[in-house]
């Protein structure tokens, strides 16, 4: 196979590739994200570009007219490239490179301050001590090595320390030079410290760590610096994999056929280029980034490591690793310092990652005396329930229509996107991230534009659009959708279907939990809601459409992005990450693909709300808007 | 510099050096070894080579009789390669290149059963553990790597575990490919173990480690199966350093001079020789070799690992490193599987190395009630003595003499050295190790020698030659020199001189050791002598010139290869290990370079046996021959 250039506009990004990718794949690696639902299985129709120069083989489709095939439209995942070529790619086709930095974008990398974050003490996982040590004499003569060993157990208190070769290869040479006053780089595991490098004098404040929350849907960091704890820098991006899949289960397929090196050197690209951002925007040495501390579901930490993740979707449904060690950085392809570590945050089970442990972590839930609940949604729902005594777990398939994907106007929650939809003065308003013109509707969006339409009557319980319920509904082929005024931006009944579908296996898996706990509700003393829904979801209406059950709206708390707010407290508390791992020992994973009455809780909760309104009705009196 | 390509008869070895290197060199690359005394410095006259063919620069030297350098004769170690050369090397430069495994170079590689060696629980440090797992169900539905650590721990008694990046990729498809019946190889640190490697069925009995002693003078190894701790094969061969010098602080000034890379790489060279000549013949897979365990002087551990060794030679004589941590075997150029692992028994000072270590808990010296003492006599002697409340160690640079080095006749204890010599019927005798004609004499010959010498009044107790005391004295310049009868090996003023000056050396060490500690040599409950003489040693003789105090001789016991008996002991027992490094904890160092009264020990000590006959004479009454 012969190597191929190709050219993408308006951007004029060039990449090089092997002849025989496809279209998609080569923007993927010129790291420009595309919209695309199907996976790369020409399905969807979303990642359509012109080819302006050059030969490709494929990419034309019954989805595109016979217009587009006029004007050189293919789908740019069935479009193999054939030697050099130039393709434009439209503005409907290209999602924004990253989330920007700005005021709008900052719910997705914001701590939220909502939640009591439990203090540990600062006991950073990889971290830097200045150390003066006396110098050696005939009477104090042991080797140099001890002589910082010593001293580091002492700084620590850790129990054991190792040196590398090359510090020790380096060692009498730094200590000599520096009159014997020195800066240790040093990563912790449980009891044991090791030396990663000694440097002259005092450069602690040159240490940072790389906290990371791997999602399907996004990649989101912040540089937090070990001497103070402080938050330096935050920066986010949409995970490149999603050119194989929104869903994990299609990224996995995806890994079976083309090998998950592919999808590793994605996901390991994107955080090596975050990383990269925030360096430069903060003026860090990148060899001042010390570690990657990594919270993610168990895929995407096993495409991060380059492990398969055959067994994961299959009956019994097996991961390889579930606590993953702590490793060199250098080894999975990251680029920061040279001797730089790698956390994983420990996770409970194939479907229930560390993602979740953060979250649990992060909110406390288990430390309570009283029963809560933490939901994230991402592509998978993840649920825990219990207290300080105990802990169970399950994850429930959403899809990605509650982050902005599966839903035809749908996108994530960046500039442009509808974050909020909502009824004043009898008129349908909305709300755009960055004020500009509305471009799409992110997550939070879709769930108030759908509690709208139930409210107004568009959509029934059982989520069918109605004829003649609004002047914006339209009916195609017997099948409605409604505009919203002014916006151009509609939902479909595909779109509604699919939202129910989400929705209803979130709500069937927090019901069937309960039930098998013999719990109600009621007994719920906080109910945390987590996940990337672009804006700050209304809790009433996740309610009104059944998304989240009728309690009290003052038990129930947007928690944000827990699972990058727990990493960030393992990174920068020893005592954390332990405690991490005695979350995962005391939760219980429960499978709810091996049970009978998820189907029928499932087929309950295709309702808005829910079959049972019950469940809803009475307990939403002190809701607000 | 170019490329030559240097010839060495009568072998025809070939090997490609960079022009300007030394002839010397040259040979030490294509694995020959010498005989050579001075560290290349052209003043010991035993390098010499022919130069049939092609030119060098340099070589000639004064010591070089006319005839000599008529016939081409240079000094190799000043000879330097100009271009393609073809060099003979005569029979007397070449010692054989490595130590015979028949039954008279077996005393170098035996253990010797008459120390009672402690018995510790069998937990090699690498090892082999099969394991039949239960199947992942919805029930049991663990990550893979979670089912094989439970079992691991259960297993072996480690109270944490891990697992390498590479063996988590492969993992999923060897468990599913053997049915969960699997062979873990994996290694212990503490109360931490490691896996390295995961293979199909049960492969318990391909497991070895190779245990080395590297010595300065010879590199001994031996190969032992985990299953059944079984030592396999057995090597040995001069240490290839020998070119850059015999004794360790020549060693040091090269590697300043020429960077340790070199001596790394000479030592690396041996080891790798010896485990493949071993693994071939006990037709064993390299693969199967797991582990490396050594035991060695500190500095040679510092060559092993390609640290700096500057400061070890300097005031106040400080190491790099005393207990090196485990390290990964190929990351000093150790070849055997590839992930297998290199440990080094721990180190008491710059000076007082893990062969003294090994030598302790072979001897059992630390767990007896009344005192001991451990001479271990090397190019540098070393001298423990203490019980199970205490220990102290010393070191003193005693010269290569013992060994054979710096003895003009001398050689190592190898196939034609004269290994005994003693009087039967008023006439001198002597044997030969592989009973054929003598060709020099090594250590354990050279010390009888100097005592039958005594005895007959060759020479006086100030070691000065009498003239007239017996027919195969002659005198060349006022010099004496006696021949043994038969033999063509003689001994001169000079080689006596060196004779007594290590004599002396560790006598005065353990004599200020002694005096320090308040003890008479009539208070040591054992005393165990080690090292490479060549035979065994006759104690009787080593009383009478004055190496070992005039205690009774069934107190003292020749131990043999103490540090590589230790270092097999450890490689099978973690418990041992450990226990190594509590004697390290327990042992004070003493610098005798750092004391005035050294030097007057040493001073009286220059006699035969010594100026204060009175610690030799009363108690010599139980002496056998």
């Amino acid at each position: 196979m012969g190597h191929c250039e190709v050219k993408f506009l308006p951007s004029g990004k060039i990449v090089q590739v092997e002849s025989g990718v496809t279209l998609l794949e080569a923007a993927g690696k010129a790291g420009i994200a595309l919209h695309h639902l199907c996976g790369g299985h020409g399905q969807c129709g979303r990642c359509r570009m012109s080819v302006v120069d050059g030969n490709v083989s494929g990419g034309s489709s019954s989805i595109l007219s016979a217009e587009d095939t006029d004007n050189g439209i293919v789908l740019s995942c069935m479009a193999h490239v054939d030697g050099d070529v130039t393709a434009e790619i439209p503005d409907a086709t290209r999602v924004g490179e990253r989330i920007e930095l700005d005021e709008d974008a900052e719910r997705f990398i914001t701590d939220f301050p909502g939640i009591a974050l439990k203090e540990f003490s600062a006991k950073p996982l990889v971290t830097k001590i200045y150390m003066e040590l006396d110098k050696p004499t005939l009477d104090s003569n042991y080797a140099d090595s001890d002589r910082v060993k010593r001293q580091l157990l002492k700084a620590t208190g850790a129990k054991s320390a190792g040196i590398s070769l090359e510090v020790l290869k380096k060692l009498p040479a730094v200590l000599r030079d520096s009159d014997f006053a020195v800066t240790v780089t040093a990563f912790r595991c449980d009891s044991y410290i090791e030396v990663l490098d000694v440097e002259k004098g005092d450069s602690r404040e040159c240490g940072y760590i790389a906290v990371v929350d791997v999602g399907t849907t996004t990649v989101v960091t912040h540089l937090v610096r070990t001497s103070d704890m402080a938050t330096v820098e935050k920066e986010a991006c949409f995970n490149a994999q999603a050119v194989y899949g929104r869903e994990v289960t299609a990224r996995i397929m995806a890994a079976e056929k083309k090998g998950v090196e592919k999808l590793q050197e994605l996901v390991v690209g994107d955080i090596n280029r975050l990383v990269l951002e925030m360096v430069e925007r903060a003026e860090v040495a990148l060899d001042d980034v010390l570690a990657v501390v990594c919270s993610g579901n168990t895929t995407m930490i096993h495409f991060l490591l380059g492990l398969p993740t055959d067994n994961i979707r299959r009956d019994p449904f097996i991961a390889v690793v579930a606590d993953v060690p702590s490793l060199n950085a250098a080894d999975v392809g990251l680029k920061i310092k040279e001797q730089g570590r790698l956390y994983v945050v420990p996770g409970i089970g194939s479907w229930v990652g560390g993602d979740l442990t953060s979250g649990i972590l992060a909110t406390g839930l288990h430390e309570k005396e009283n029963i809560s609940m933490l939901i994230d949604v991402g592509t998978n729902g993840e649920i825990i329930v219990g207290n300080s005594d105990w802990l169970m777990a399950c994850s429930a398939s959403t899809g990605p229509a509650l982050e902005g994907g599966s839903v035809e106007c749908g996108m994530m929650g960046e500039r442009g996107a509808i974050e909020k939809v909502f009824e004043s003065d009898g008129k349908v308003e909305f709300q755009v991230i960055g004020d500009g013109e509305p471009a799409g509707i992110c997550g939070s969006g879709i769930i108030d534009l759908l509690a709208v339409m139930l409210e107004k009557g568009i959509v029934d319980r059982a989520g069918r659009f109605v004829e003649g319920s609004d002047p914006d509904v339209a009916f195609v082929d017997e099948r409605g959708k409604y505009t919203i005024p002014g916006s151009g931006v509609f939902m479909t009944q595909d779109d509604v279907d699919n939202i129910i579908t989400a929705k209803a296996a979130i709500f069937a898996a927090v019901k069937i939990m309960l039930d098998r706990l013999n719990i109600s509700f009621s007994d719920l003393e906080n109910l945390y809601i987590a996940g990337g829904f672009g804006g700050f979801i209304n809790i009433a209406n996740a309610q009104k459409i059944g998304l989240l059950p009728g309690i009290p709206v003052s038990k129930i708390q947007y928690a944000g992005n827990t699972a990058l707010l727990g990493a960030k407290l393992a990174a920068m508390s020893l005592d954390a990450f332990s405690e991490l791992r005695e979350i995962v020992a005391k939760t219980t994973y429960f499978d709810l693909m091996g049970t009978n009455d998820y189907v029928e809780q499932f087929g309950q909760a295709q309702f808005l709300p829910h079959t049972d309104i019950s469940l809803f009705a009475t307990e939403n009196s002190d809701n607000e808007t």
